[in-house]
């Protein structure tokens, strides 16, 4: 039986989205399992849940300790990290164009360019220098891509999308869907690839118990 | 070089405490890590944070996701789940007794019975029942440490010992304390006791960049 797809839910303003971006494609190969990239907007999300910015902005001590967290996180995976000077940056910009990038197959590279851009080289991204460079070097047609992507279409389109996040129940980036169920953090890919190849129903409804 | 000792901050309320909680010892002894048993009232850590009650609570949806990762946890780790029925439950009164644990050597088998009536059999853990039973199962004095944990000098204790969480920075649970390092949550247990064999500094300042 081959494995479910795994949907991952992210927000290039999302710093524990980068973890995951970063690595997902690599270990979704290594388990066969498919991965659907799946931009949406975090800020209009934490908004209808009555928070102005990011948790880790209104709540200094968790926002102090994310940053020393995220510090050990990447020198564990072994991936770049410099604490973005701007947080949480906007990304409206290439959070339409990633969109087209879906469709074209070019989601997951350009993706990792605007992650790295944003958490390693400090960098901000969203305006037209910025994703028009990512899109140049992928070799991509940067001009025609953007008409694309700021058709009004592809706007409604991204607002759709983050509506079907909170149909979901995301409360945070990056989630991970896979067979009905919700995962949420990074801390929880390597669970949701793993639940892409069960082949029968976890006992672990909330009446579960051992013996 | 011996490794470090972990300190093992955690709240007789807390799920995600209930999980590091049943498996700490056993993978402290694997690595020769020892843990120091660190009870604190998460309760006031909160109300010091502006929230009346857990972020559980407060967060519906957040709450939601929290009792399906703990089915899965549990599943995983094969722990006994049962949902709690009163959620957050209060402890003050076995919080104050583990203390005494921690000077007489049974903090952890007593924690470990704690945290299994709230979390796998739904039982209120804050009376002299719960409690007593515990001590009593353990073969402990039952009555003369009951006596100790209500002195005033005990229950000042554990006020100072919350205050000292709170000085770490504390801003949930479990947390977990080794050379220095906060690592916050059951996700980060594996990460606390790998830095307690940590002998040369890691490069993970703000400024860590490979290459």
């Amino acid at each position: 039986m081959p494995a479910s797809p795994v949907e991952f839910w992210f927000d290039f303003g999302s710093n524990y989205s980068y973890l995951s971006a970063m690595r997902i494609e690599a270990l979704a190969r290594e388990q066969k399992v498919e991965v659907v990239w799946k931009p949406f907007l975090l800020g209009v999300v934490f908004k209808a849940l009555g928070w102005e910015s990011s948790p880790f902005v209104l709540q200094k001590l968790k926002g102090d300790y994310v940053w020393r967290d995220m510090a050990r996180l990447c020198a564990k995976y072994g991936l770049p990290w410099r604490q973005p000077s701007t947080f949480p940056r906007t990304a409206l910009l290439p959070m339409r164009v990633v969109l087209i990038g879906a469709d074209q197959g070019w989601i997951a590279p350009f993706s990792r360019r605007m992650m790295t851009m944003n958490f390693a080289e400090d960098r901000d991204i969203d305006n037209l220098d910025a994703v028009g460079e990512a899109l140049t070097t992928l070799g991509l047609d940067a001009p025609a891509i953007l008409a694309l992507a700021l058709t009004d279409e592809n706007k409604l389109r991204l607002r759709r999308q983050t509506q079907q996040a909170q149909a979901l129940g995301l409360f945070g980036a990056p989630g991970f869907v896979c067979n009905g169920e919700l995962f949420w953090g990074n801390d929880r890919l390597h669970d949701a690839l793993a639940w892409a190849t069960v082949t029968e129903p976890r006992a672990c409804h909330p009446d579960n118990q051992p013996e």
